[in-house]
């Protein structure tokens, strides 16, 4: 079964707002076996919505559309879709009651141009939009699904998941087992990669696809199947890549590297802190973004302003003076200083040249120093990672985690020192 | 002028990897007075290119795509152009220069798959890919324009800046000027802004399209003129616009609530700091996430757990027992902890539940206590930001900003207190 999704709305097109949503659908409807085929991306435009909503249901048993669900002018989805459908608008009076319950506390909302928001197209069916005014409407052209949900992403996830999901299994249920298994490596060229895996790639079945996602040094590898392979046929051909590529394996899953790291770190029983200079806060808030987390982070330094090395993290001006802010005893000292102030066993600290200014001859933008403090010491190494400054901290964040997985996962639980 | 872009990969329509590219690229055709009519993501397979390749042709003068390009058998992106152009491949010895050149240090990298990098479709023309190996290729058919470029995004935007938009100025300059003009207000629903700005809509000329663009309580209001409108037209409408929404009004640009608040804390020659739990870190980072962040912004303290806030906070365990830890009493107490031990003007302190554990019935999920420290004193807020995680966090910075831009609005520049 194949679906396609088309994004509605000007913001898309001129840049203004990133399309997260269409890959948190595509990895939901892969989940219940349905194939997503295409993105399209349209204008607020009747002609344009028309077509695409023409050239979708040509290739597609189930087409999705998210936006232009509003109350005001702008937003005209609803119309085009009574149009495309030869239908008009009635009042929904369980919409309407739905929308008073949800306005209960702000009387100010309920104005006549939110009493737009309970006429919906009478050939629809309408499902329950729990957390906003916007009607989910399904259409049932022939044997085909048309789901028209809002584009505010918090809407559209619980829509999906509580609404049109169990909408369209109930309808169209999929015995197709799409599956996919991914796994990270660091540290080989994507090409050596690929040289590696030629015997491998030229003996799997051709129903087995590999991928390879190369982003800023890692490599993610997948392993996908549409419904031809058996679970166990994926799994034995997962496990042999696996062993072809131990040596650089991080990770033998898609999470993120923060994830891995505080699992490698619960199952030690460790607690982390960190010391930030150029990432200025963003690996302490990968370490926590999960939740669970308070289980393994406690918290962090953050030293922006030498000042606040000097004061809080106990690095004297005279080390600053010699060796510079970005150099291996400073981030030794924070990292070192930090891991006592907060009282953890493990601890990280950054300090680089994030840009645009601040680059030396000798450290030049994208210089950045990392330590990793343990029970057992500290350690600390220096990268180069380009010359864009949110490049540069994502991938001091990056490299920080990649280093905390390779000394977790050689080191032994801590005797925990509180 | 029209253009669309096709993404190329497997991974968006699995939803592995979310397409950041388009939206960036969007803006800068805008910029150059290029409209982008739609976006079409599709899988790494022949036929679905090629049926991609011909609606957009059918419809644009410029063609983009980016994505599948790298030397392994999963890319096919460059042998499928070949196809579609009825050309071949032929060896092209600048690129090999530079691919060797790029490598210098990397032998292990010059193998037998990165030599399949500098083949290219005879008929195209070559661009310096200055960052990585894939060439960038460029078709003209007719007088039309397809652009081929690779889907990682540091390369794509190198691609774009220096190769791209450059050739196809060059070309096809347009003289159009695609007009688009932000503004952001918080503390009215969105039905009732379209109501007070209804005279308004009905006024304005026809070419001058308003859009609203809510989310998590800011709503972004764009005027936007595909040509037809003058600057001073455009001025015009959108002080207009400016005036009609003033009591709402906190900025008057598309820009990130930090850029804003950056830009008064130097404005007024003030510092800041943070102390920060539930959003751990998050807001510091988005503080110092822009280039020129260290003329403001100094340092935190991240204390996650209640021992950080004990110890380096100076909160009294007591009143953590009175009070709980999420509290006003407890985000007093850290802002004005932080503001003195980073030695800055201004402090904002957060302390939350959230989520997906650690609700109570006084206190669910997305209860966050936010305070705010300045020379002139210290309040504090309670919110309820919903109950996904994420969500929760990124409202909570995002208040945490509102409050402090609010706060500087009305507030003298400080006397230094150093």
């Amino acid at each position: 079964m194949k679906a396609e999704i088309i994004t509605i709305g000007d913001e898309l097109l001129i840049g203004q707002v990133v399309d997260t949503n269409s890959a948190w659908m595509a990895e939901r409807l892969n989940e219940c076996g349905i194939e997503l085929f295409q993105i399209t991306s349209v204008h607020d435009n009747r002609e344009h919505i028309i077509a695409a909503l023409d050239e979708a249901f040509s290739r597609a048993d189930i087409v999705l559309t998210t936006g232009g669900l509003g109350p005001t002018k702008d937003d005209i989805t609803k119309h085009v879709l009574c149009e495309y459908f030869g239908t008009h608008l009635i009042e929904d009076t369980r919409v309407r009651e739905h929308i008073y319950d949800l306005y209960r506390e702000r009387p100010d909302v309920l104005n006549r141009l939110t009493a737009t928001q309970w006429l919906v197209p009478e050939c629809a069916e309408i499902l329950e939009n729990r957390v906003g005014s916007a009607p989910l409407m399904v259409f049932r052209p022939g044997d085909k699904i048309l789901a028209s949900m809002p584009g505010v992403p918090y809407e559209m996830k619980i829509a999906m998941e509580e609404q049109i999901l169990p909408y369209i299994n109930g309808i169209q249920h999929s015995e197709v087992r799409i599956q996919h298994k991914t796994l990270q490596v660091n540290g080989i060229p994507e090409s050596s990669l690929a040289i590696l895996l030629e015997e491998y790639e030229n003996s799997k079945p051709e129903y087995l696809h590999l991928a390879y996602l190369p982003k800023d040094g890692i490599i993610r590898l997948r392993l996908s199947s549409y419904g031809e392979a058996t679970e166990a046929e994926m799994n034995e051909w997962f496990d042999r890549l696996k062993m072809l590529v131990a040596d650089y394996m991080i990770a033998d899953t898609d999470e993120p590297l923060e994830v891995i790291a505080g699992r490698w770190l619960q199952e030690r029983g460790a607690t982390i802190a960190t010391a930030e200079s150029c990432t200025g806060g963003k690996l302490a808030s990968l370490l926590n973004r999960h939740s669970g987390s308070s289980a393994f982070y406690w918290g962090s330094i953050i030293s922006y302003d030498n000042s606040v090395k000097e004061r809080l993290l106990g690095v004297p001006s005279e080390m600053i003076k010699a060796h510079g802010v970005v150099s291996e005893a400073v981030v030794r000292q924070m990292a070192d200083a930090v891991r006592k102030q907060i009282g953890t066993d493990y601890a990280i600290a950054t300090s680089g040249v994030a840009g645009p200014s601040g680059g030396t001859p000798e450290k030049p933008v994208g210089t950045v120093w990392i330590a990793w403090t343990t029970p057992d010491g500290t350690s600390a190494e220096c990268f180069h990672l380009g010359k864009l400054r949110e490049q540069v901290t994502d991938r001091a964040c990056q490299k920080a985690l990649v280093g905390l997985i390779q000394i977790l996962k050689h080191q032994q639980p801590v005797a925990k020192h509180q």
